[in-house]
């Protein structure tokens, strides 16, 4: 694609995969503020975190390409597809990355799990200013209209401010009407009676994943999930640099 | 297994698989400071940060039994293996959580990808003292003498000492001789060259990753690739709340 136009270069990934209504109606909403680059799984990759394919080989396929649109599909990660975009088939680095419209939500704890956050979180180690979008609805028909108007506005910003290094956006937008846009922490909790037991075929135990969130902090109204659960749209600020520095002064003192 | 001993009880699980040497080390050093149950991915999982098994069922079997040891190895991922062990089949909660030992180096940004420390996270989401330990040697046949000896004096004292809400270890290795223990920062960088092009059999593009580390502050004595370098095992503390926090303010600014 010919990008030398001076319009902005958005490079776009997903976790639920190419065919996803959630990754197509980004991809329209993106296509409004400049050109398209996308390298989305071919296969749903949900829950796949910042995963790399090491065992595997990467394939890639172009499927649609249009005026201010390339996009391909690869059999890998989310990671791995923006690893592969930008290592080996973009000319220049992209002026903003963004992930999603992941169905369901991201919010909480679930950004240690989540693909479409992988995916942000790579761009930012690229050095790329780097978002991650989520609609709080799994369905697979969802309706994003108001969470790509979101979407378009926060990319507009990171556009125009950009990120700060080892900084992405972590977006999760609640379902229904929103009431406006919060600036959040990450919620504090975990997930619990996280399996169902089953049986497979002939009879052995096999476990599906499942769960639900205990948040422990419910009436923190600077967390996500408070955002969230008020009918508001939270963007948390998520690093790179996992360094629990305020650790590091008492670690010393043990003498190791 | 019967644990009502007073003895610490210890989960073990890893990213290379049950079959690996750095595991079935770890377990012998781990064994004795206290009663050991082991849930390890059944096939080699490198590189799978915090993936979670979400379409696939979890399938898992005992493999040993002993005094103080009970081994399972299970069909998904390092995280799948923590989360099914602590829902589904320990009586109590582990003392201590030990991930490893890690074939190959997980400092810098590899902890971002390295299911090792994705274990480690997950146990200390869990509330659990958790440690994940690497060896800065990919071998199969590494000798893990020298890192066993690090894992029991960090292990000794976590188990004495505690780990605060959120905090893990990321503890990394350096092949050969230890001059001693350094608490350090995660290195900032990134890798490159990230991919070989290869072709498969009918001659169609494949690409494999591979890949260096591009190391952005190499004279940085508090960062980790800086302690290896030098001779010393390299201890940073991880955090498990990614909101960065010192960009709020100005984010709240941007009046979104």
């Amino acid at each position: 694609m010919n990008n030398n136009n001076n319009k902005p270069l958005i490079l776009i990934s997903n976790d639920d995969g190419y065919q996803a209504k959630g990754i197509n109606s980004l991809i329209d909403a993106m296509r409004e503020l400049g050109d398209v680059v996308v390298f989305a799984p071919q296969h749903h990759q949900s829950g796949m975190s910042s995963a790399i394919s090491t065992l595997q080989p990467l394939r890639t396929k172009i499927y649609r390409h249009e005026e201010g649109l390339i996009a391909y599909h690869c059999n890998g990660t989310p990671v791995d597809c923006v690893k592969l975009a930008l290592n080996e088939f973009l000319d220049r680095k992209p002026d903003l990355l963004v992930s999603g419209i992941n169905h369901g939500s991201n919010a909480g704890i679930s950004v240690i799990y989540s693909g479409t956050i992988g995916a942000a979180i790579e761009g930012c180690i690229f050095e790329i200013p780097s978002i991650g979008v989520s609609l709080c609805d799994h369905s697979q028909d969802a309706d994003f209209s108001h969470t790509c108007e979101v979407a378009k506005t926060v990319a507009t910003k990171v556009l125009k401010e950009g990120l700060p290094q080892g900084v992405c956006l972590n977006v999760n937008v609640p379902k229904g009407k929103v009431k406006g846009i919060k600036i959040a922490t990450q919620t504090q909790g975990k997930w619990t009676n996280e399996y169902k037991k089953s049986y497979d075929g002939i009879g052995q135990d096999v476990y599906w994943i499942t769960g639900n969130f205990e948040n422990w902090e419910e009436n923190n109204n600077d967390s996500d999930e408070w955002a969230l659960a008020n009918g508001y749209a939270a963007i948390v600020p998520v690093k790179i640099d996992l360094t629990a520095y305020n650790f590091i002064d008492e670690l010393k003192e043990w003498e190791l």
